[in-house]
């Protein structure tokens, strides 16, 4: 059997770069411009804006959960020496999900407190964060990681597991209480802050 | 007759990774947040979402097939050292290509089984296939390839010559019977892995 | 305590050059190709165009105010030697600004002057310019930038701060004098321009 | 007088690289699909692609004249060892011009025979290629290039120079005689070819 090509990570890393920024401003394209006139007062102006509220709290929500989960892979990327076929795909099938964030989050931003588009969005979300897990896991399997911060990818792999956590508890609280699915995410923000000033 | 001008990959490689980011991340655009109310029972929207089961598979099999593309351009541009005007030209073609998939699969996501879209679908991706082809023999020709794993190359080929031929067939079957179209790619797939696992 | 994680610059750089390029060319997205047909005659298609000055005007405007920021932007890059995860958060927060510019830029063009679309035009570019103020402040005080050209550092200090001074400005005359809200921007620039050309 | 900052070219080519992908992609959008049913007949689909007829045609000139415009580009910051300020202005100019290229291609794709759609996409055309040629100028006057390939940099200049010519020809033609309008182009182009094979 042939050895595997061992293959750069600059290429898959500008893919991942680019499909993250071009994801992340389609999130705009969900904000409509209101359909205003040119003698509309002021009030009736605001009124309008006021009433983007859903869809401006989803754009600012879900870039960040993008921003985060981009965070994470440049992280995990950052202690990879090099790729192989098929850690690549692991990362393609990663950015396909991560490329449906604007359907998922256009979703969230027209209804926000319907369960189907809240299980759809945390599902998305679960998702990612599974395949950032598989794609860290092959990686360290593989023995594609530098090894020598032991310490620091034991922290990554935890950060990494939880967020997976976090979105499966979302995903859980939405199918009941959908009013009340995000409560995850601060809470695990607020924890792993503590034991992070705590070390 | 003046030696013509060696340039180096870096930029044709960023303007690949930004084409293929955005002909991906475009194909979302084609999944359009259903028209739903915020009174709809579950039911309701759950079937909206069920009706939007031919576009969502398109979305999946063509992010996948454009991220294979992706991959096999990648791993061509591994073995090049450095590229020419003409190198750079057969890629832009092969580029605007790439650029055209979010209609093609606008087309296939809106008919599925019609004999046209199919047709579409199917020569576009073939004339992606024969580009890379085009680029991929000229580069041996001319000398643009580091030569010191021609085993690796000799494989690149095959796998190159293999995705042509497989569009081909694919075009072919949904001339006849569009319903069946798609087998040559799983069959193609499943053979390349058992020659891979043999070796 | 753990020591923090260095990382380094360049897919940060990637990612604010792929929203930035993404979030400068959404602009033309809102520049619509007029309803003409095929018999209208010149006069009629040329006063399409004209109409769509204002909308043409925001264009040119908020291109070249985006232009502006990703090159404040990359010249406080070119000072900071890597990277942090608080530091990469600041960078992250400031690029959700920036996405929203299409939106900013698509209310403002559709209504030039009306009070309601320049407050949130100049609000956006206010909190772009204090998000560079941040994250500018950040690198020095953790020593994150290479001293050994302090007086480009402090020409920079000065350029970062009178951007964000310019578009307060713009705000406050925006709540009163929509008409002359853009007046500080030439302002500012001539009065840099002759500060630079007497040293 | 302070001696001027010199930046690095990485990031301004990142950012070239990314309006040019997103612009040259953007142009797809322009190509709506068609609005057929399910029991459309083969021919009455057919008949609906060939009456895209001349979107295509815009497509497909306008992705490889802005491939034109990336390559010249690309070739000119090839000879470019660093930038300053004033070279990178020009190159935003030059990018607010080539992301403007998705409106002129709509109105072109949609009344391609008309002067005053024909007029405004060869402007565009013209007012980039001479953002170009100033980029370029600049870049001689300030000795910002390499210029250990005199000669290669000659040819350069007259490709530069040439294409502006080409579309001030195009232009000009438009207001006459809109149906010839494009005879330029392909003029050049043999000219060129047949300048190249002498030497």
């Amino acid at each position: 059997m042939r050895s595997p090509l061992t293959l750069g990570k600059s290429r898959i890393e500008a893919l991942s770069d680019g499909v993250f920024a071009i994801a992340m401003t389609l999130l705009v394209l969900k904000l409509e411009v209101p359909e205003v006139m040119h003698h509309s007062s002021n009030e009736a102006m605001l009124q309008q804006l006021l009433a983007m509220g859903p869809a401006f709290a989803t754009y600012v929500v879900t870039f960040l959960i993008a921003g985060g989960f981009w965070f994470l892979q440049h992280l995990t990327y950052h202690f990879v020496r090099h790729t192989t076929g098929v850690f690549i795909w692991i990362t393609l099938l990663f950015l396909m999900l991560v490329a449906l964030l604007p359907f998922s989050a256009g979703l969230m931003g027209h209804l926000l407190i319907h369960p189907v588009s809240q299980l759809f969005y945390f599902a998305n979300q679960l998702a990612i964060a599974l395949l950032l897990n598989a794609q860290w896991l092959y990686a360290r399997r593989k023995g594609l990681l530098d090894a020598d911060d032991p310490d620091q990818i034991e922290r990554l792999t935890f950060r990494i597991a939880g967020t997976a956590a976090v979105f499966a508890a979302c995903l859980i609280i939405a199918a009941f209480l959908p009013f009340w699915s995000w409560t995850p995410i601060p809470v695990f923000l607020a924890a792993a802050a503590i034991v992070e000033a705590r070390k």
